[in-house]
C-alpha cells in the first residue's frame, strides 16, 4: 500500500490555493479556519486587518494542530494588498450583489482552480467577515464569484464552515481517497473457489438433515444460498469462520439424533 | 426563472435520509449538526442516548433558525432501536476498524444514498460521539461505512463538521445550484451587435486621435482591442458605460487641441 498515493502526497506539498480572511472577527473562527484548512491539506492563510488584532491567542486556542498556519499567516491592512501578486481571486458570498461576475460552485472553482495552478498561476480565495460578509469593494476586485448552494429557507454557514467546505473541495483531488489508502487495508477476499467449497460443504449438510425439501425445488434452493453467500464480499476468516459454524450446527445436529 | 428549480424544491420536501447522532455529548454539537443539516435541506435527525439528556438548553441555543429539526428529533435508548425501520445504514469513521465493510466517500455515499431513495428505501447515517467515534459494535451494524478522506497528518473534523460534509453532498443534488437560480439573475448579457456597435465607435474615436500606429499594425491593433471587449462577458449597462466613458475620453481629447 505504501507508495500507491504517492502522487496525492506531493501534490498535497505542492502549490495550492491561498485562503485569505477579510476583516475576520473572532478569533475562534480564525483557528477553526486553519484546522478546517489543513484537514484537507491547505496551509496557506491570510489575514486583512483581523479585528482583535494579531497574534491572537483564541486563534490559537482553537487552531490545536494546526497551529503552525497562524504562525505563518501573513497580515495586510487592506485586501488589495493581500492579493497583489495573485492572478485569480474567488470571493465568497452567499448573496447575490447584482454584479455581473462568473459564480462558480465550490466544485467548479476547485477544479478551475486545480487548472490554473497547473498551469502556473496562483489563486486565492476571500473570505468576508462573519456578520457582514465580503464588503461590494472587495467582490468587484475578485475575478469570480464562489457560492456555496444552500436551503433558499436557510443558508447560515458560518466563516470555518465555508472555509470548511472549499478545502474539502481541494482534497477530493489532493487527500488520499479511501479506495487508495483505505478500502485495501481492510483484506484480500477470498477466491471464488473457496465460498463455492464453502457451499458445497453446506449442501452437503443440508442434505444429510433434509432441509432441501420438496425434492423438486432442490436445485432452486441451493442456487438461492448459494447467491446469498456470493452476495457478500467474504475474506477468508470469514469463510473459515462460516466453515465453523455450520460445522458446529450440523455436529449438533447430529448428535441429536 | 420561478419555476426553474422546482423539481429540486420538491426534492428537499421528499424522502431524505435520516442523520442518527450516537450519545452525542455536547449540546452545542447537537445544535450545530441541527443547523448543518438544515443548511442543506435535511430535517430528519434521531438521537439516541445523549450525553446531557434531552431537550437540552444548549443545543437549541445553538440550532438558532434550525430549531424545529429538534423539536421534532426522536431519542432512543440504542442504536438498533433508532436504525430499526432503516434498510440501509451507514456508519461514519475516521478510522480504519479492521473490518471488511465497503467504504464510501461522503460523495459516493450520497449517490447511493439517492438511488436507493428513490427506489423507495430508507437510509440511515450514523455519527458517533464526539470524542471516540462510533462503536465497534455500531460499525457492524451498519451496511457500510463512508469516511471523509483528510490529511493524512492531520485529521480532526468534528460532529457537526461531518455531518455539514455529508449535509452538503447531500445538497449537491438537491438544493438549487447558482446556474438555476442565481446566475441568471446578474442580468443578460448584450447582443453581439452591440458589442460590435461599441467596437466600432471606440475605433472611429481612435481614428480621429491616431491611436492606430503604424498603418499596417492597423488591423491586429483593432483585432487585438475588439477581442478584449469580446472576452468579457458585458451587459447593455456596461456597453452603456464604456460607451460614456469613451465618449467622455474622446470629447475631452477634442477639447484640448
Amino acid at each position: 500500500m505504501a507508495g500507491t498515493d504517492n502522487g496525492k502526497r506531493n501534490a498535497m506539498s505542492g502549490p495550492q490555493p491561498v485562503m485569505v480572511l477579510v476583516k475576520p472577527q473572532m478569533g475562534e473562527n480564525i483557528g477553526a479556519s486553519a484546522r478546517a484548512m489543513w484537514n484537507f491539506g491547505l496551509d496557506r492563510m491570510r489575514l486583512v486587518a483581523p479585528r482583535d488584532g494579531w497574534p491572537n491567542p483564541k486563534a490559537e486556542a482553537m487552531s490545536s494542530g494546526a497551529g503552525r498556519l497562524l504562525d505563518e499567516a501573513t497580515v495586510h491592512d487592506t485586501t488589495a494588498d493581500a492579493i497583489a501578486d495573485l492572478e485569480y481571486v474567488f470571493a465568497t458570498t452567499a448573496r447575490d450583489r447584482d454584479l455581473t461576475k462568473e459564480v462558480f460552485t465550490p466544485d467548479e472553482a476547485m477544479k478551475k482552480t486545480r487548472d490554473m495552478i497547473a498551469n502556473g498561476q496562483k489563486v486565492g480565495f476571500l473570505f468576508g467577515p462573519e456578520r457582514s460578509g465580503l464588503e461590494s469593494a472587495d467582490v468587484v476586485r475578485a475575478n469570480a464569484v464562489v457560492s456555496v448552494p444552500v436551503n433558499p429557507a436557510f443558508g447560515s454557514l458560518n466563516l470555518a464552515q465555508c472555509v470548511l467546505l472549499l478545502a474539502y473541495e481541494w482534497g477530493q483531488d489532493v487527500v488520499p481517497q479511501p479506495d487508495e489508502e483505505f478500502r485495501m487495508s481492510a483484506g484480500e477476499l477470498a477466491p471464488s473457489a473457496d465460498v463455492g467449497r464453502f457451499v458445497d460443504t453446506l449442501v452437503e449438510r443440508l442434505d444429510k438433515v433434509g432441509f432441501f425439501y420438496p425434492e423438486n425445488k432442490r436445485d432452486s434452493m441451493i442456487a438461492n444460498l448459494e447467491n446469498l453467500f456470493r452476495r457478500a464480499p467474504l475474506t477468508p476468516p470469514d469463510i473459515r469462520i462460516l466453515h465453523g459454524v455450520t460445522r458446529a450446527l450440523a455436529e449438533k445436529v447430529r448428535g441429536r439424533k
